[in-house]
């Protein structure tokens, strides 16, 4: 095992993996922008060191500062955590090339799996079930329209440098394709500088399903269950849970193996989420792979007591798999929600500034990632995700009533300063969430629903309070 | 199930229950002395009630003011905690008197099991193995010597109304057996108002394992495995784990089973524990049954997955039991350690004062129940319990490892502020600790051992830090 760990990321998530690394008595560089200099993970690593000013395209995602960060503390290795250079095989390739082991897949899997149009082609070719559409990359309208056409609306355009929910137009009827088909073609070369698209059917009202699995790139392979990810605004991911509630135990079977097959046909190796739609009929149709840890990590932690950080930096020394499938136990119920600091009464807009009042909730079977501490400044630089509160319990309800109990308990004040925490609890109280019986569309149609207001925060005495910034 | 609870205790456990009740839609009632009217719980709970002055015989053993308290607010239950009332038969039967639910076995079962001779010989008749030594207690020195002179030194003389570690005297031989027997049971009539006292064989270098029991009162019971206490220090525990590391499988079910016969014999209810010492041929025998939530339980929650204040409270309304033996598994390992506001360098003199910086650890797999927050004032009225840092792992290196990392991570300070932390670092580094081959003479030999000097904090670029208050 490396003896030193370079961690390329900011946030909750790179406090996460030096607190792994502690564990397993790896030591940590924190890398950080200027605005970072006094993050939590900058105090809590070994050493640190400043790799350029705010905006990520000068710090987080310069791997050239970041190798040289590595050389200089002598780091061996280097976790990219989520987001940023998770996903890049370029920087995969320039780690290696710079003898450092990236935590992750081969640079050249990631390759394949970040064109997701390749990938969908692999994924075809070991037998996943894939949703209709084109398998090719789609050079012209006509092409494209052909395909939609045949296929039937709605149908959605995808870029194939895309994934993780970006690059993606929903068009709901022919009429629209074209001028859908020329926007989703600019935007993706502004973005991705690679314009190459393919178009799917889109179905409005699936759930989103992704599997964890665990590769050694040796053949080795366990998958650690599912995840539903369906309570998603804009494609962005608002509540986890695991495992997925209110499908047959066969269906979540078969979408597991189905991952697993998936990730082993490529030749992957490490941490990666193998990603499903799942329609009414419980019919399960591949999406993608990504090549990382994911925000949501921590859901399959707390079912499968497995520390998939820790299992990361083992894979990644080149070990084999040291956990057999007939291990990896499922127990109870993990449900994860993101607080991110944004207004939903105002579009989910980021609401950055200076928290005078941080208290995240505790208590049995809760776990808080964050780096969030009081008198923590919020910038606009990067994501507004402040904090992931985790909760388990043996059955779903109670999980729910749990998350509820500290969701009310997390305290968070700063002027100017809100967070999707309210929202959040409206999702907790819906009544097709609390039966498990969701969809993608769930987010939307509580947003249109003017009969759910927002649920007043409720003081000690029980009456409802004013509303505050909390 | 009742609507409203009153909590009658302070502390780090007041608010534990506080958030049990809160997800499951009880109200609750926070009783408080003066001192603690900003506490933790006062501030989390539905409603609050100053029951007295800062003396606990004032406020937290005030049965008059407590169940008036009840009386104003409408509560419907009283739950104890642990310490204070929780063992007071009186406290519970005038529950009783008021219709209200006490969250703890039947009044008559406390008050047989809260005569330790009386619960001996009661587990005598119901098969436990017992330590060699008087069923009686013994009312001369010449009846109470001739017992020792019989089962042979050292002996150790327990007063029948004490328990949970106090009343007691070590006797290491004839000639010192007069002096201790007069000493034990003046000490006795002093703090407990009734002297008698009994006998029994001592075990130096036993190992404390004790069984978490829930039983329903109808017949029903499970046993949810073993914690082992054996880091005492003066019979008080600072370090708690389970299972019973380094015990056979074999062992370790028959003692659960001895447990559980013992608790269902007398017709216990609700949760209980069922201490043992166990010799090092694995030969176990009966100590005492404690009638309350164990400090440590949290130790069991993790492994089980059973949040037990839940089933207390479930159990409190009358309910049959929910937990069938064979839905009891037990995952990995767990370990807590207290975090008690004492010096260790100065034979863990309390240190009250204001905690200037309090930032407990978190992260995966870890849990802090804690009732501190940053300027929380720690007074000299109440025991010095801060903190329980829980840590939990599929095995027992890594559970080891992740507490070390945990409690690394506690940032407590204050003007003249000490904590158990650093001792307890100390213990961890022990090599018969690691081993999970230790006994209850650890402290004492830990505390003798001039060549173990408390481990310094190291600081961030790894170099051995100065001692600070941290």
């Amino acid at each position: 095992m490396f003896e030193k760990l370079l961690i390329a990321n900011r946030g909750e998530i790179a406090l996460r993996v030096a607190r792994a690394c502690r564990e397993l008595g790896i030591r940590t560089v924190a890398v950080h922008s200027t605005v970072d200099r006094d993050s939590a993970v900058v105090r809590y690593a070994d050493e640190s060191v400043c790799i350029g000013p705010a905006a990520s395209r000068h710090s987080y995602l310069n791997a050239a500062a970041i190798i040289e960060a590595a050389r200089q503390t002598g780091a061996g290795a280097i976790h990219p955590g989520y987001g940023f250079l998770s996903e890049d095989p370029d920087f995969a390739e320039i780690c290696a090339d710079n003898g450092l082991v990236f935590v992750g897949p081969r640079p050249e899997v990631m390759a394949v799996l970040g064109d997701k149009s390749r990938a969908r082609a692999l994924m075809r070719d070991a037998g996943l079930p894939l949703l209709p559409g084109s398998v090719e990359t789609l050079a012209t309208v006509g092409e494209a329209r052909a395909v939609a056409d045949e296929i039937g609306y709605p149908v959605i355009i995808k870029v194939a440098a895309g994934g993780g929910g970006r690059g993606m137009t929903v068009v709901w009827s022919a009429a629209d394709f074209a001028r859908a088909y020329a926007h989703t073609r600019t935007v993706a070369r502004a973005v991705f500088a690679d314009d190459r698209v393919y178009v799917e059917r889109y179905l409005p009202q699936a759930r989103h399903v992704e599997v964890q699995v665990l590769c050694d790139g040796h053949g080795g392979g366990v998958h650690l269950g599912t995840r539903d990810c369906s309570v998603q605004r804009r494609h962005q991911k608002l509540v986890e849970e695991g495992p997925a509630p209110a499908l047959s135990a066969g269906t979540l079977d078969a979408i597991a193996a189905a991952a697993l097959r998936g990730a082993l046909s490529v030749g992957y190796s490490g941490a990666g989420t193998v990603e499903f739609l799942v329609d009414e009929a419980e019919r399960f149709h591949f999406m993608e792979i990504n090549c990382r840890i994911q925000v949501e990590h921590p859901v399959t932690e707390m079912i499968t007591g497995v520390d998939l950080v820790h299992e990361q930096l083992h894979l990644a020394s080149g070990a084999p798999l040291r956990i057999r499938q007939d291990e990896v136990q499922l127990r109870g119920v993990a449900i994860e929600c993101r607080v991110n600091v944004e207004d939903p009464e105002r579009d989910f807009l980021p609401t950055p500034g200076r928290l005078d009042r941080f208290q995240p909730p505790a208590g049995p079977f809760t776990r808080v990632d964050t780096h969030g501490t009081p008198g923590y400044v919020v910038g606009p630089h990067y994501d507004s995700l402040l904090a992931k509160v985790v909760v388990w319990a043996p059955e779903r309800t109670l999980a729910l009533d749990r998350l509820e109990r500290a969701l009310e308990e997390f305290d968070i004040a700063g002027p100017g300063v809100h967070t999707t925490i309210p929202f959040i609890r409206r999702v907790l109280d819906d009544a097709r969430f609390r039966k498990g019986r969701y969809s993608t569309d769930l987010v939307d149609r509580l947003l249109r629903d003017a009969d759910t207001p927002a649920k007043p925060p409720v003081d000690r005495t029980g009456e409802p309070a004013a509303p505050t910034a909390r």
